[in-house]
């Protein structure tokens, strides 16, 4: 065959390379020390550590702890008889395309479905600017590839998402939060934010914000902050990425206007791992064209398409079951939990406790009593059978020790009454503690090589 | 809520700036100009670029177009009754953990399984070491990420696996490719590059090889040359990353030793797209322990976990099927189609052109007459109604413009006889052109806004 040599340049080669090129094992002169792959990392790995709540994962998910740490959906109520019969007419009737490699770009009929599924938050789509991604966390970093270089700098509601932070890391972006308060992020704390950074030359990437029952702070923007979020980014030529996994899961069936119906500018991040079923791995990004071809290119070095196998499962869900009287069941699920917490916090926190009292979404913020810190005291809780993520693992910058996030998604409403009852009575032995001998000891956490379960759902 | 405030530094403030911060619409004094997304996009998507194969879908997809361009595996044999009830059975048993995240690492069960499918080749795997993917793919582009920093230097064969060539490029590496010939990579080629690049002071982060059945060359690397790659890439410190999708579609039921099973640092890809199914998407990396957290964190930020319910379906088909078997009538079907291809190649090409006889695999690899140039005749290829892939795009330095790749794998021997009698006047023609007025014609091929389909399989 006649595959071309590359160029080689001889005189480039010294006489002890040549010769080094001789025998077996010789010439060690000019030829570096092997090294180990620990020293050949990309740079960009420096950034990436275990996360905060990962670590927890293999203690928490011993049966007797009641975990309050993790964020998977409760699927209980899936009707999983019409699923099995549906998937096995899936091969029956489409097993030779489902089975095969599809577009990077995503199965086309569940493109229409996904612009089908965003109308109910008053996003209007074009099925051309959709783009399934093996999670909505695989869009957001495609997004953060494309748009990040090492430096760059990205706000982010404060606290944010673990993985978002995660992406953000490994490449190597600077991370500005930006102050919520009960009603989500402060339009007034983005503006001052923006002016520090123009004032220093600096326009961020993107402001990557959670702006529905937000993950972990538990909040909601204000429908009023909305417009006003927008004009402020719009000014400083700040793109908008919205994360929306919980949108549909509003507890009083209430679905708040997407950032994106307001701004077609604005990259809308959504998910079906909360409303129909995570396993699966579908989520995708809507995006304006001029940014699309980029990221299915990314898309497609990331894994050529994403499994054709699952778009198709959830593009016949969609056809076939009625998904928003499964999405209503869920969320009453999860409203019931929600009560079971914001009562078990009310009888049994210790005064001087405080937390946010969401509508909607999985998660629940709590504010301790200064003089505790979360992260310290979280193998105490562990010791004690309850888990919880502590507060530092959702800031890029350190903060959030005095916070933690309790997720009320997944045990029963039982167990998460007793899983809070554990944690008043920790709480209040590391308050005895903290009252006697001042603020609580900072003990690294005994981290596992290997992360059993994603913390950051 | 007590979500402390970002740090601001009031003195790095304008008075324009806060100006800007009072009105509506006021102060564009410091505020930065808006970019549209093209201005903003990171440095690295300088290097992303439309595939060449990419570009041909869009036309190559007409049924009356023969299609010797894309890797499409052909799943006609797959057991599609048995596969539907057992994917039924999946949910009905297993459902909620089907259904449900699972591990950044991969589903356990599976992991074991894999390394019994790597002992057929000799492999010696830890199920703690084996990183389950969405296809091969992800754990190429997540060991880039993890191993190269912009401007080094990856070995890959010239020419090499044009989705390997997207991730490198992707992150900006500087893709150094190693010569063929009809044992596969040369060593002595390895040597020289190694010596050259050792001369400029420069490490490759690694050998990027395809041993089996070359994607897209289809040569298989001499068992006599394994060991003496693996001794002159540890003398020179340079990592080794085999990838091995079609190492089991041997048409004389051969299977070759991996590079893995002579040296436990070689790291290791595997996938299911050819053996079982490709719109499943899951593949693996086998990888020194050193490796593997570096590769699951970076798994987690790319996709927090692959799916589950894929990874169950791999699970119980490696456990209920004759898997050896099916690939055996695998293998049958493309070494029928490989003898259609080389039978019509040699009936019907004219003379000056030469290729390579695969006995494995997808894929030959074609040298025509000098003069013409097969990235030019490709549009007239496709309106003779025969589509393959021009040489350039496997290699990252513009080579290969004599060059082309054939798949044999998908169509019918019927069709793939009469593609290449189609191909043979189109060259025909070429000639006839290039022996009147010289070197045919540099043509941009047309490049539709979306890829269709996967190319580079």
């Amino acid at each position: 065959m006649a595959s071309p040599d590359r160029p080689q340049q001889p005189d480039a080669r010294s006489a002890a390379a040549a010769a080094a090129g001789a025998g077996e094992g010789a010439g060690d002169a000019v030829v570096p020390t092997p090294l180990p792959p620990t020293e050949r990392f990309a740079a960009r790995t420096a950034g990436m550590t275990a996360s905060e709540i990962r670590a927890l994962f293999a203690v928490a998910s011993r049966p007797e702890v009641v975990s309050l740490a993790g964020g998977m959906p409760n699927l209980a109520a899936l009707p999983l008889g019409s699923l099995s019969a549906e998937v096995a007419e899936l091969i029956d009737d489409d097993g030779l395309s489902a089975l095969q490699y599809g577009s990077a770009q995503g199965v086309p009929v569940l493109r229409e479905q996904i612009c089908e599924v965003m109308r109910e938050e008053g996003v209007e789509g074009d099925p051309n600017d959709v783009v399934v991604t093996v999670g909505s966390q695989m869009a957001l970093d495609l997004l953060t590839r494309i748009f990040v270089d090492p430096g760059d700098v990205v706000l982010a509601e404060g606290p944010s998402y673990v993985g978002a932070l995660g992406s953000f890391a490994a490449y190597q972006a600077r991370v500005v939060h930006v102050a919520m308060d009960e009603h989500g992020l402060v339009p007034e704390r983005l503006q001052e934010a923006l002016e520090t950074l123009a004032g220093q030359g600096i326009t961020p990437k993107f402001l990557y914000t959670i702006p529905n029952f937000h993950n972990p702070a538990g909040v909601t923007l204000a429908h009023e902050r909305r417009p006003r979020i927008l004009e402020i980014c719009r000014r400083y030529g700040v793109m908008v990425i919205e994360d929306n996994p919980y949108g549909m899961l509003g507890f009083d069936g209430q679905v708040h206007p997407a950032l994106r119906s307001y701004d077609a500018d604005v990259i809308y991040l959504g998910s079906f791992s909360k409303t129909f079923a995570s396993g699966l791995r579908v989520g995708w990004a809507l995006v304006p064209p001029l940014v699309r071809d980029r990221l299915v290119l990314a898309a497609e070095s990331a894994t050529l398409c994403p499994p054709t196998f699952t778009q198709m499962m959830v593009s016949r869900y969609l056809a076939h079951h009625d998904w928003r009287s499964m999405i209503k069941t869920f969320a009453e699920n999860y409203r019931e939990r929600r009560d079971a917490m914001l009562a078990a916090l009310e009888t049994y926190l210790p005064e001087g406790c405080s937390w946010t009292v969401p509508d909607g979404g999985f998660f629940v913020w709590l504010t301790v009593p200064e003089g505790v810190d979360t992260k310290a005291m979280l193998p105490r809780a562990v010791t004690a059978r309850v888990a919880y993520a502590s507060g530092t693992g959702f800031y890029a910058d350190g903060f959030g020790s005095r916070q933690l996030r309790l997720s009320f998604c997944y045990p029963t409403p039982e167990r998460i009454t007793e899983g809070v009852r554990r944690l008043a009575a920790v709480l209040e032995a590391e308050l005895d503690v903290v009252r006697t001998f001042g603020s609580s000891a900072r003990r690294e956490l005994n981290r596992g090589p290997q992360g059993p379960r994603p913390d950051s759902i």
